[in-house]
């Protein structure tokens, strides 16, 4: 789970959010510290503050690679060479065009619809009508392909726009944005979301990943999983709350309110959005790596969201001390999604443009060496109540 | 997860389906074995065989109870009194209309597309139309009253049939059957449709109602944990399969012919279909009640189903000596259903008619105290791979 807003306040997140403690404590619930599958995909350490694809060190990866090379590794288990990329990029391609009933049930669908609503209910629409039959790398293909057309062509009806032809020559990112805004994009917001989707490829065993692996577990479809997944990631707790980092940037203001507003907000027991994992203990790489993309992307904004991080952190240390918050991959992506020209509510689903890579390199592991997910519940209920007829219950 | 297939051949189901042991082995994989949340909705005790909801054996409730009775006890947590039964029905009923743009999504899929996929796509397209902020009661209410009629709307569809208007007099069981045949059905009809419903609803942490809670405990909406849900239970290891077990029927033909097919099928590891369960180590309650529900509603059929019934479980003792299988709530679901008058690829969306339900109350307990479910993964790949960049790859 990538992006775990802290809970500073009195729910039952609140505990393993704002520790530093490492030690796995099972009995916290939530399956915390319990083991639930194998993967070779990616490794989660939280401990160290590392990330691995596939072996690689995702600091080698995100400003190096094309998002596209990031696929290919985690559907093929390498990096491509040139010719390998190539093809990929050609099977991408020719698998980027929405069918007519999808592109109908987009139009029925009313402006202030939440648009991971919109993509559940395409992606839903388009395995309807494609999808037979086993998990396979061409569907993962195909799917992967058509997320950005979906959002795309939804983001443009919802303005009163017509939705427009993929552009052949560009990058899965590239062509996302184009499909967006009609203009062939900046090298440098090409750049810029391109690292996103590198950085936000895979994570070990988050919420909406885990969702997908149990319901490929059940022999079920690949798009079936891939639903659930976008139904799990559009959770505030899971992906769906980058938009609000923007929110309290804006509302404490000015760099001059940052000490006083976050100094009420740690002692009130207010949410700090964008700090906290449940299993980085320390600084999530992806993290670091978006501070730098976002210093880059917007000097101006970075000035204050630069500060609330550092008086944030400085707070916590005073007044909580023992309990440490670190920013999260949701407090500079946002910032970074910005600058790139993406509202607010196209955040989260763009997250999903780039998880479903993950999702679906992930139900493809699942289905290569399958047991049923399956745990069990402790019962907390009554035993052995006696029967009574309906007609014979007290008013 | 209330429908296992069992297999007896060679993949990693095997030892866990067709063993008789209670020991707890958590290294089988699969989270066996491991508890995942608590919940006062059911009790499945695998050990003894039986089944509880909210402190009631099944037994007590298949064929004295209505559907909507034991939605009420999932929902309210206690079984309802007359007038707070008609309170309830009176909310289903209400609820039951379906959006021109939902109607609009059946229309658009071909007649051949998977109901269970239709059922998705409804749901999906529905939530986006309807549901807003945090899962309520209402919200399970107007779900689960819309099941029946986006699955009799889709069957009607795709035999060149108009859909029908609800009837208010009618229950839910009833209903539903109307929708689907143009006809009020008979008692004897609703009353065995009936108890499959209230036999189905619920069956502790199975792995549809363990994905719909993991993501609720995302803080995401009812109708994405449900859609979740659907997908999950699409998986022939799961819902997705009881229409099989008349195929293997089928091709038994004769009860002459009984003895050697399934002494073959057994020797050679092939699947029985209807046989085992993961949870249940001796008989599933609820295949005892449909047995007998079976025999009434098709005295003819049960001979054969009973014959090989029998004969398998004599077979597997003097062939595998130590394992035992007992038929599931598959095996003579699909007899009943057939009996009602239901297509074969309608059993498993009938499984979710009645399953959402307990999806529904599941997720409501989760955000009652929830807390994000989010396990760890066993990083099996490399690390610390050198990265190489593109152009230095080789061929």
């Amino acid at each position: 789970m990538s992006t775990v807003i802290p809970n500073t306040g009195n729910t039952p997140q609140k505990d393993t959010m704002t520790t530093n403690s490492n030690t796995t404590k099972p009995n916290k619930g939530g399956l915390e510290g319990i083991v639930a599958a194998t993967t070779a995909m990616s490794k989660v350490d939280g401990t160290a503050g590392r990330l691995i694809y596939r072996g690689y060190n995702i600091h080698d990866l995100a400003r190096t690679t094309s998002y596209e090379e990031i696929l290919h590794l985690l559907w093929f288990g390498h990096l491509p060479d040139e010719q390998e990329l190539a093809d990929l990029r050609a099977r991408l391609v020719a698998a980027r065009t929405i069918p007519d009933t999808v592109m109908q049930s987009l139009r029925s669908l009313p402006a202030e619809t939440d648009p991971m609503d919109a993509l559940r209910t395409a992606v839903s629409t388009w395995g309807a009508l494609k999808i037979k039959g086993k998990p396979t790398v061409d569907q993962a293909i195909a799917l992967t392909a058509n997320f950005p057309l979906f959002l795309a062509a939804f983001n443009r009806l919802r303005h009163g726009q017509e939705p427009l032809e993929s552009q052949t020559e560009l990058s899965h990112a590239a062509n996302y944005l184009y499909l967006l805004t009609g203009q062939v994009p900046s090298n440098e917001h090409v750049r810029g979301l391109n690292s996103y989707l590198v950085l936000l490829a895979d994570h070990g065993m988050n919420a909406s990943t885990f969702t997908a692996r149990i319901v490929a577990s059940t022999e079920s479809d690949i798009v079936s999983a891939v639903v659930a997944a976008i139904g799990a990631l559009k959770g505030p707790l899971h992906g769906g709350a980058p938009s609000k980092v923007q929110d309290m940037l804006r509302e404490i203001g000015t760099i001059e309110n940052a000490d006083s507003w976050l100094r009420n907000a740690i002692t009130t027991g207010q949410k700090l959005m964008g700090f906290g994992h449940r299993v980085y203990k320390t600084t999530d790489p992806r993290a670091e790596e978006l501070r730098e993309m976002a210093r880059v992307a917007d000097p101006e904004g970075f000035k204050m969201s630069r500060h609330v991080e550092e008086r944030a952190l400085a707070l916590l240390d005073e007044l909580k001390p023992g309990r440490r918050l670190y920013t999260n991959v949701e407090y500079y992506s946002a910032a970074l999604m910005n600058s790139v020209g993406l509202s607010g509510d196209l955040f989260t689903p763009t997250f999903a443009v780039s998880r479903v890579g993950g999702w679906t390199a992930h139900i493809l592991e699942q289905v290569s060496n399958n047991r049923l997910i399956r745990p069990e519940a402790e019962y907390t209920g009554p035993e052995n109540l006696p029967f009574t007829p309906l007609n014979e219950r007290k008013k």
